[in-house]
């Protein structure tokens, strides 16, 4: 059962200060994802688009971070300036917005593996 | 750019008592954020699988409520009993639980709604 068109999380993690990780908390990510909220529902998009925070997503030298699924998309480095573009162009009108890619992830897959096939999406429904 | 084969959410949103929409930190689901990570690192899951807290999911009356990307399986009412069963069979064997599998959105799509085509995912990459 899918329920959102696009589903994007925002990474809220903190860390205590002076952690070497660093992490998104301290680079607005809460006044971020707040932002992306707001502007999402501005525009109309609750029960369609939803936009929420997340815990860490293990992404903290590239944070601000999120991800938007089920596209899987991961955007890094994301400011306040960008929320109205990635509402309209990434959540709206399904684009990436290639600037704000996060290029290599700090662990897990390599870049470029593709996603393996979904499961059975029809099966949930 | 994919990171994960599976990345699960689980909502750990704690309303006021007494508030009539209720929560999921109600009902455990910090404990069981915490234990299905356990359960996935234990397997040997670290970097090709997530588990990640997550703010509201939009399905309190369903709670403890989470959800697989990017296969956008939605799961409802989940226990400490089920952990274990959610890592093996969903993580890693990629199987719906469909005792688990939540059967009406409180809001957004109706039931059955298919997933839209991917945005180019490649293109992310």
């Amino acid at each position: 059962m899918t329920r959102f068109r696009s589903h994007l999380f925002v990474c809220i993690n903190r860390r205590e200060e002076g952690n070497p990780k660093g992490c998104c908390a301290s680079k607005e990510s809460e006044a971020i994802a707040k932002a992306l909220k707001i502007a999402a529902y501005d525009r109309g998009l609750k029960g369609t688009v939803r936009v929420n925070k997340a815990g860490c997503l293990d992404a903290c030298a590239f944070g601000p971070a999120a991800v938007v699924y089920p596209q899987g998309v991961w955007y890094r480095g994301i400011t306040l300036d960008d929320v109205d573009e990635i509402v309209e162009r990434t959540l709206i009108q399904g684009e990436i917005i290639e600037r704000l890619v996060m290029q290599a992830p700090p662990s897990g897959a390599p870049p470029g593996t593709p996603a393996p096939p979904p499961t059975d999406p029809a099966g949930a429904s």
